[in-house]
């Protein structure tokens, strides 16, 4: 069964908008001219087709185009390369959906977790999950661990490394998992919480593996990935390995120009939805409305609509908006997202230095008391 | 020593630019709010520094920015996070340009071969390179190697895998490379010349260390390898294998949204020139002036000279436009790119059918006769 991908195109006319998308059939696949596309299976099968092809509004056009899942094969890479890989270079080209069929559906399943599990993970049956993020770079591997051991006691739900604390000689990898896990796990036989650790996986590639390893043997609950830099191929290798068994949250660092230009890139339902989801990511994080970044709350809407939706692409997997959050916007923000979240907790946290726990508290109360202030 | 990044800054006054530029230094690092940088080391080292900013034109303006090797590190992933990781997802910024400094260009050496290296692996001490590509996907891997014979036997330099084939059913990639790589070299056996054929990378993230070594054991002269998908971690991992030995070019699938729209991302030079050499790549492919993608003249010129200029990162590489190209145009290529450069003829070669190697014969004449149709 073929998979079918949905493109805004920039076009003059119809006829414009159709001649760009038979180009990309063409680009996706064989990327040689119509002419010379070889009879026969490749023509038949291997170029895409157009399903349908419309207008949105003046100059504005929508269409899908479907795909051979042979252009595919199993590797994640490759699907993302034959959604949009050449295209992308195109200007006035934007990719919106894909529907993945059965086919490229068995071959890509999805997260191992989503949001069921892990909310048994985290023993959080309901109501939002409290993310604070660990920091700053710079600190010592016990600097941080005491950071936290102090939101674990608060009930933090998952403790997440900054994404910017990789393999540094400040606080290397295996010394900042093996000290923050001990941490993590000494809060948790205090108070009979669950805090799950999710380290940012760093060293070299070629070391990757066997770091996933260490962590896994270390006890923690989960793994943070960027894609934009160690690549979409990366999550995929760890969502599928079953001796790892690992939740993953995915860091959208890197990936800004995805989606910041309305005529190019992918839509940010797609780009921090759909395709983390393909990829095996259990939590996607994203720039909440109204931080520092310029996401508007229709994106934010889209971006957790996109998770959640139980249509798919594999089980539905927690939004993580990050940026500017505190008690002070947990009414507000269980408003917009409503209980299937995981709220990360940023830098403003350090601002309560010693009692950063009351304020992982605070915002608890806020969550559990339906959004409002208790 | 402290490496400096460059950014472009759009905004209304040169105040609201510093307060951008402030920004910048604490999102890439800390990540923290100004007034909970924790004093002494993190405050006077990891936390950016603005060395100089000023205005480019009316509403832009132009900062650099110093950071520590300590925040990065020796992962290229992490030095790349620390470049423009979080800050990718501001609006109204695009980075332009990095300065290594001493201490980051002695972890990031960059490509082993360079352009020297490479003219000396296939044997054209001078003139333009020519690379044809294979393809299309959906041929078995007995018709590709017929395609690659022609042309390594028509004189060509390179033998590139089109970077849709990756480890489809249709042609597996260790059966793909055993094809191709033996009918290359049957062809230089019958001509005495020296062709190299460069796969595409394929296989699943975790075999993709056995499928290099296998590549390198039936021995291939390169790889090719796409880092919008796979990972700079990937490429530079490659490059620095030194028992792999093999040269690293690069393709620009899934980078478009990163260089497409003024106010986002990176410069076109930074993007597919100074990036792929901090990474290791000697060979980069963009997509050329005049072809079915939209860069101008100045913006290839731009990254040929990003590639090449022997200011650095590392060893000056090979530029590699792609797209449209033709012995008719060989003539305007050569003034315009001058020696030090690899041409992608793609698709339609295959207009050719078995007479392949005449269209390679023809750019081949036109190249050594210093651009000139002889």
């Amino acid at each position: 069964m073929r998979f079918t991908v949905t493109y805004r195109i920039f076009a003059a006319t119809l006829a414009e908008a159709r001649a760009r998308a038979e180009g990309i059939a063409l680009e996706q696949t064989v990327e040689v001219p119509a002419d010379v596309v070889p009879q026969g299976f490749v023509a038949d099968e291997i170029v895409g087709q157009i399903v349908e092809i419309g207008a949105e509004a003046e100059g504005i056009y929508r269409a899908r185009i479907s795909f051979s899942p042979e252009s595919a094969g199993a590797e994640l890479t490759q699907l993302f390369n034959v959604i949009f890989g050449n295209s992308s270079i195109q200007k006035g080209l934007r990719c919106l959906a894909i529907d993945p069929g059965d086919t490229i559906a068995q071959r890509f399943p999805g997260p191992r977790f989503g949001i069921a599990g892990l909310r048994e993970l985290c023993g959080r049956a309901k109501g939002g999950l409290i993310a604070p993020v660990i920091k700053p770079q710079g600190l010592s591997c016990d600097a941080l661990a005491q950071i936290a051991y102090l939101c674990a006691r608060a009930g933090a739900d998952i403790i997440k490394d900054d994404h910017g604390l990789a393999d540094q000689a400040i606080s290397p990898f295996r010394e900042r998992v093996t000290k923050i896990q001990a941490a993590v796990a000494r809060a948790n036989a205090e108070t009979g919480g669950t805090a799950q650790y999710f380290p940012n996986i760093g060293g070299q590639t070629e070391d990757i593996g066997a770091n996933l390893r260490f962590a896994k043997d270390a006890g923690v609950g989960g793994i943070l990935v960027m894609p934009g830099l160690l690549g979409f191929g990366l999550i995929h290798r760890i969502a599928r390995d079953a001796t790892l068994n690992l939740p993953v949250m995915s860091h959208p660092s890197f990936l800004g120009p995805y989606v910041l230009s309305a005529d190019t890139g992918f839509s940010h339902g797609m780009m921090f939805g759909t395709l983390q989801r393909l990829a095996g990511v259990d939590i996607s994080v994203f720039p909440n409305v109204g931080g520092r970044f310029g996401f508007s709350a229709a994106e934010c809407a889209e971006i957790a609509d996109a998770c959640r939706t139980p249509a798919g692409p594999g089980k539905p997997i927690f939004p993580s908006p990050g940026g500017g959050m505190s008690a002070d916007r947990a009414a507000e923000m269980q408003a917009m997202y409503g209980d299937d979240v995981i709220y990360l907790l940023g830098g403003s946290l350090l601002r309560h230095a010693d009692r950063i726990g009351e304020a992982i508290s605070a915002m608890r109360r806020v969550l559990d008391a339906g959004g409002r202030l208790p």
